[in-house]
C-alpha cells in the first residue's frame, strides 16, 4: 500500500478538511466519515487547483458547479465550504452538524445562495444532476459563447451511484452527448455500507465508462499531484472524462480506513486523538492554523481575477444580449410571453373543435418557441408526445439544439431536468406517458424538495390509453403525485384549460409542476372566453345549476369533465340543479381561502367526483355525502371507449351516483 | 444485406409467425409488428429445438421460463402459444387480438396457467423478472438437486430494455451472480420508437455485457442454423449468455422493415398482401396450412420424454422431500408455521419493552427459517435493516444461500422478487429504506398488478429517521403505496402487531405486502395478550373510551400510535372519553363491513388522524368534523425528537387538535 499511500502528514490542506470532518462527526455522534477522509486529496487538488469559483457570489453564472453526489459524505462539502470561505459557513455551522437548524445538515440540502448546487443523499441523482448541468452549460455556452459560459461539472461520486440504474443510464447518455467538460471523480474504495463491493460488483467500473465513449484516467486518488494532472488532463480531453481515484475509506482513522466501518461506523474521541497524533495535526478540535486557513482562503480568491474578466466580457456583451442572459439567468419570462397562450385560448374557442390532450400540449409549447430557455426531454416518445415539434435535437455535434433524446431512460431524463433547473439559465421539460412516471418519481421527490421549476410532462394519461393494457394505464398514478409535497399537479380538461394550466406551470418558480394530458380528444368545454385564467384557482364552477339552489355538484378533472358536463345536462332535465366544478390543479384550490372553496364545492349538496382513476385522496371534497365515479382497481387491454363503459364511467352512471346520494 | 437477410420463403415456421401477427395487427388497427417480424426466427430456433416446455401443463415446474421482456411484442408469444398448442390460445383469440376480454391484451398479462410467465410492457421489468427467475432456479437446484429442478430462463429484449436504469442494474447483478441458465435474446434490430437508435445510444451494447461478466454471442438474428447453434453454445457456458441477433425490425413487410416504422406504424391490407407475394405465403388471413401447424405442434410435444421422466424422478424422491417440493411449489405455508408468531406475541407482551421496529421485523423474519423457500435481498443496508441474520449469502460460488446482496440497486431488487414469486417456490422480501421505495416503485406496481406475494420490506419510515434529513424521510410515501390498488400496506405498530401483520402478510397470496417499520424504538402499546390476530382486520380498537359515550377517537399508525395512547390518557384525564384505534393496515380495514368500521370508527365522534406523513387519503377516515396531526410537507434535518416536537406530533398537540374539533 505505500505506493498508494505517501505520508498524509505533509497534506495540511487535506488534513484541515479531515479534521473539520472528524471533529464535526464526533460530536454529532453520527455522520460518515467515509468520504470526507477518502476524498480529501481529491477535494484539496479540485478545489486548490482547479475549480473556478468565487465564495463571495457563490451564484455567479459562469462558475463551475461541483455536486457531491455521494451526499452522505456531506461533511467533506461543509469543510471545502468553510476552509474557502462561504460566508454562510462559519466555524460555528461545522460545529452545530447534524443540529436542527444548521447549515450542515445531514445530507447537503440545495442552496446555491450558500454554495450547496443540489441536495443529494439518494445514490445516483447527483450525477445525473451533474449531467443535467452540463447540457445547461452545452447549450448556453452555444447560445452565448465561450466568453459568457464556459464552465466545468465536477462530481464525486461513490460505488452505490454508479450501481443505481439512473447512474448507469446517466453514463450512457452522457458518453453518447459527449459532454466533455462533465468531470467524475470516483471514489474507488471498494467498500459500501455491506462490506467489500466485491459482495455486489464484479465487473470492472471503468472499462464500463470506456465502453461508453468516456474518457477515463486511473489515478491514486491520495496523490495531490497526480490528481491535479489528472483533472488537467481531463478538462483537455473532448470526452467526458472519469477519474478512477483508487482511495483508502476514511483514511486517517487507523481503527477503520480501509474497512466496512470506515463508511460510517461510530467515530469515538479515541480515534480524533489518535489520528491527530498519527497524521501530526496537533490542533485542538475545530482549530484550524491560521497558516492553514489562508491557503484556503488563497484558494476560495483563486478565481477572482477570471470572476472579474468575466464581469467585463458581460458588460462589453451589445444590451440586448446582455439583458437576454441576464433575463435567462434570473428566470424571469419575457415580456408580454402570454400573449400566445390567449391567443391560443381565443381561437381554440372559435374552432370549437377538441383535440387529443397532448397534442393540444404539444401545440402550446410550439408557439412558445419564443422562450429559447426552454429544453425538452423525451424518453423515446417524440410521436406520440409530440413535444418536439419546431426544436431540433441537442447533439454531440450540435449543441444549439433543444430537444434531448433521453432514450428509454425516463430516470435519468428527470434527473437531468433537475440538473437543468439548478443549473439556472434554462427551463427543463421532461416527457414520457404518466405510465412511466414511476420511473422518474425519484428524480420527482428531489425536484419538489429542491423546489426546482421544472415541468414534468406527461400523456396517456388514463384507461383512454385504450388497448396497450393495464401496464400502461394509470390508475393510481395522479394520486401519488397529488400525495408529493411541493408538487402541483395539473390535469387540463381541454384546449382553454391546457393554455391556462402552462401559463400556470411556467410562472411557477419554486417547485415542480406535472403536466397531465390525454391521449384521447378532449373536446372543448371551456366555450366562452375569459380574459382570466380561471385555473389559477385549481378549481372553478364550469357551468351553475339552473333553476333552483343546487342540489348535486359533480367535481372533475382532466378528460372526465366533459363526461361531467353530460351527466349535468341530464340532471337538469330531470330538475336536479347540478353544477360541474371543473378542478385541474389540486393544490391551487387547496390555497384558496374557505369562503371560494366552499362557494365552488357547494354546501348541503351532493358531491360527486369523477375521475378515471382511483378515489384515493378525493374524499377532501366529497365530504360525508359524497360518491365517486372511477377506477377502483387496475384497468384492461381494449378500446378506450370499451373501457370507459366497462369500468362505468359514463354519464349515466354518474347521473345514478347522484341520484343514489341524494 | 444478403448475408444478413436470407430468403425468407424457406422459413414456413417463422413466416407462420409472421402471418399471425400481421394478420392480428391488421384487424385490430393497431399492435407492434417490429418484434414479432424481426424476432420470427429467433424465436423458432428457440422454441423448435431448445425450449423445454409442455403446452398441455404450461406449469410444470421445471419448464424452462421464457419472457418476452419487449412486450409490446405481444403478439410474438401469441403466435408461439398458439402454434405449440396453449389451449388458451386458439386461433379465435388470435384473431381478438386487442379486443375486450381476449386473451391476446395489448401487452402479454401474467397467467402462467395460460403460459404466460410475466406481465410485460414497461420496459426493462421482463429481463430483471428473468434474472429473478433464474436466481430462484438456482437456489432451488441447490436445494433439490438436477434430477428435479433444473431449467433455463430466456428472455427476449429490445433496445429498450437495455437502456433503462433497471436492465442495466440486472447486466451488473445478473454477471456479478454469474447466472449460467439466464440466456437473452437481444433484438438488435438498431431501430427504437424514435428511429435510429444512434439517437441516444453510442455505446458498443454487446461489450457493455461482457464487462460484466457475461458470454456474448453475435448471430445473424434471421439464420436459423446460427441461432440454433449460437443458444446450443449459451446452454453449455456457465456464465450468463446474452445473444446479440442481429435483425432487420419488421422484416417481411417491405414497406416499413428496418425503418422506423417498423416499430409500430400502422399496418394495411396491402401491407399484408405484398407481404404474402413476396414471402410466397399464398395462404389466407388467420389459416396455417396443416404441414407448418403439424410442424409446429411437433414442437410443442417435443419436450414429452423430458416431462415423464421428470414425473418419475419426482415420484422416486424420498417422500417427505417430495412433499416438501410440492409444498414450496404450491405456496403452501407448513402446517402449524404461525406458532413461532404466536409464541413471539407472548414473549413481547411478557419483557413488555420496546424495541427499534426495524429490528423487531428482523426478529421474526429470523424466527422464520423453517420457511426455506423464503429469500431476501436487500440493497446494501445489511446493518440497518438487519433483515440477513442466520441466512447466508446467495453467491457465483454458493447457491444454497437465501440473501441477495443486491447492492445499491433497488429497481432490480424489486423485479428481481416479482420475477422469483412469478417462477414459483420461493417466498422473496425486498428490503431497503422506505425513502427509496420511489426507487423500487416501477417493480411494485408490477407486483400489484400481477398479484404476485412478494413482501416489500421497508424501514426509517418517517421523520424518526432523524439526522439523516428529508432526503431521508419519507412523508408521502405511504400515501403513494396506498393509492396503488391490489397493494397491501402493513404499518404495525409495535412487536405484537408486528408479528400480527408478518403472518397476514405471509397468508397473502394475491397480491404484494409491503411492510413498513420505524428505524426508532416502538414501544409496547399491545400489552394485553390477545390469541386473534387484531390486525386481520386492518384496524381495531386498541383502547375504549371510558366514563362515558365516546367523544373522541384517535387514529393511528406504527410509532404514532403511542403518541396517541399518551394523547388519550390526557383527554380521558380531562374528562373526554376517549378511543384509540389502530390501523395497520387500510386495505384489510376497507374490507371490513360497514357495522365493524362504523365501531371502530365510532358515529359522531371527533376523530383525528395521527400519523408523521401527510394528510393525502386520510379523509376518509376522519369525516367533517376530522382533524389531523402529521406532516404538512418535507421534513428536516436533526433529532428524530426534535422533529416530532417541531413538526407538532405530540401528544400535547393532539390533545389541543381533538378539543379544537369538539
Amino acid at each position: 500500500m505505500s505506493a498508494l499511500m505517501p505520508s498524509l502528514e505533509t497534506r495540511p490542506l487535506a488534513n484541515a478538511i479531515r479534521f473539520l470532518a472528524i471533529d464535526a462527526i464526533v460530536r454529532a455522534g453520527e455522520g460518515h466519515q467515509g468520504v470526507p477522509l477518502g476524498m480529501a486529496e481529491i477535494a484539496t487538488a479540485l478545489f486548490t487547483q482547479h475549480m473556478k469559483f468565487n465564495p463571495t457570489d457563490p451564484q455567479w453564472p459562469d462558475r463551475d458547479r461541483f455536486v457531491l453526489s455521494n451526499g452522505h459524505g456531506s461533511m467533506l462539502l461543509y469543510a471545502l465550504l468553510h476552509l474557502t470561505g462561504y460566508a454562510q459557513f462559519g466555524i460555528d455551522q461545522i460545529r452545530s452538524f447534524r443540529e436542527m437548524g444548521s447549515h450542515c445538515e445531514g445530507h447537503p440540502e440545495f442552496n446555491t445562495a450558500a454554495g450547496i448546487e443540489v441536495t443529494t443523499g439518494p445514490l445516483g441523482q447527483g450525477i445525473a444532476n451533474a449531467f443535467g448541468m452540463a447540457v445547461a452549460e452545452a447549450y448556453l455556452n452555444a447560445k452565448f459563447g465561450d466568453a459568457i459560459v464556459n464552465h466545468h461539472t465536477y462530481a464525486f461520486v461513490g460505488d452505490g451511484c454508479l450501481q443505481e440504474g439512473v447512474g448507469q443510464e446517466m453514463i450512457s447518455l452522457a458518453g453518447h452527448l459527449q459532454l466533455g467538460k462533465l468531470i467524475l471523480c470516483w471514489d474507488d474504495n471498494r467498500i459500501t455500507d455491506d462490506g467489500s463491493t466485491t459482495l455486489s460488483i464484479s465487473e470492472d467500473v471503468s472499462e464500463r465508462f470506456r465502453v461508453a465513449g468516456w474518457h477515463v484516467i486511473e489515478v491514486d486518488g491520495h496523490d495531490l499531484d497526480a490528481l491535479a494532472s489528472a483533472l488537467a488532463e481531463a478538462r483537455r480531453d473532448p470526452r467526458p472524462s472519469m477519474l478512477a481515484c483508487r482511495t483508502v475509506i476514511a483514511r486517517g482513522i487507523a481503527r477503520l480506513q480501509g474497512q466496512r466501518g470506515g463508511h460510517s461506523g461510530k467515530l469515538f474521541e479515541a480515534d480524533a486523538d489518535a489520528a491527530r497524533n498519527e497524521l501530526n495535526w496537533p490542533h485542538a478540535s475545530f482549530d484550524i492554523p491560521r497558516d492553514v486557513l489562508d491557503e484556503w482562503r488563497a484558494a476560495g480568491r483563486r478565481s477572482e481575477r477570471e470572476y472579474l474578466a468575466w464581469h467585463e466580457r458581460l458588460a462589453a456583451l451589445p444590451d440586448d444580449t446582455r439583458a437576454e442572459f441576464e433575463r435567462i439567468q434570473a428566470g424571469r419570462l419575457p415580456e408580454g410571453w402570454q400573449r400566445v397562450l390567449e391567443d391560443y385560448k381565443k381561437q381554440a374557442i372559435e374552432k370549437g373543435e377538441g383535440q387529443a390532450g397532448i397534442m393540444i400540449s404539444a401545440e402550446i409549447n410550439d408557439l412558445l418557441a419564443q422562450l429559447p430557455e426552454r429544453m425538452v426531454g423525451c424518453a423515446d416518445l417524440e410521436a406520440p408526445t409530440s413535444h418536439k415539434r419546431s426544436l431540433h435535437a441537442f447533439t454531440a455535434e450540435d449543441r444549439s439544439g433543444a430537444y434531448v433524446h433521453c432514450g428509454v431512460r425516463e430516470h435519468v431524463m428527470g434527473s437531468m431536468a433537475n440538473g437543468m433547473a439548478a443549473h439556472g439559465g434554462v427551463i427543463p421539460l421532461a416527457v414520457t406517458y404518466l405510465a412511466f412516471a414511476d420511473y422518474e418519481r425519484p428524480a420527482m421527490r428531489m425536484a419538489a424538495l429542491m423546489g426546482l421549476p421544472v415541468k414534468f410532462v406527461f400523456s396517456h394519461d388514463s384507461i383512454g390509453v385504450g388497448k396497450n393494457g393495464p401496464t400502461h394505464q394509470p390508475v393510481e398514478i395522479l394520486a401519488s403525485l397529488r400525495a408529493m409535497p411541493n408538487m402541483r399537479v395539473f390535469r387540463p380538461a381541454d384546449a382553454v384549460e391546457a393554455a391556462e394550466c402552462w401559463a400556470l406551470a411556467y410562472e411557477h418558480r419554486s417547485g415542480p409542476s406535472t403536466m397531465v394530458f390525454a391521449r384521447q380528444t378532449l373536446p372543448l368545454v371551456r366555450t366562452r372566453s375569459s380574459a382570466d385564467n380561471l385555473c389559477a384557482r385549481g378549481g372553478y364552477v364550469l357551468a351553475e345549476a339552473e333553476g333552483g339552489k343546487r342540489a348535486v355538484t359533480l367535481l372533475a378533472t382532466g378528460s372526465e369533465v366533459v363526461l361531467a358536463v353530460a351527466a349535468r345536462e341530464r340532471l337538469q332535465q330531470e330538475g336536479i340543479p347540478t353544477a360541474v366544478v371543473s378542478l385541474p390543479c389540486w393544490e391551487l384550490f387547496d390555497e384558496q381561502d374557505d369562503a371560494y372553496r366552499r362557494a365552488v364545492l357547494g354546501v348541503d349538496t351532493v358531491r360527486v367526483g369523477v375521475e378515471a382513476a382511483v378515489r384515493f385522496g378525493w374524499d377532501r371534497y366529497l365530504g360525508e355525502r359524497g360518491g365517486f365515479v372511477g377506477m377502483t382497481g387496475f384497468g384492461a387491454s381494449g378500446p378506450a371507449e370499451a373501457l370507459y363503459e366497462h369500468f362505468g364511467i359514463t354519464p349515466a352512471h354518474i347521473v345514478a351516483e347522484a341520484k343514489r346520494h341524494l
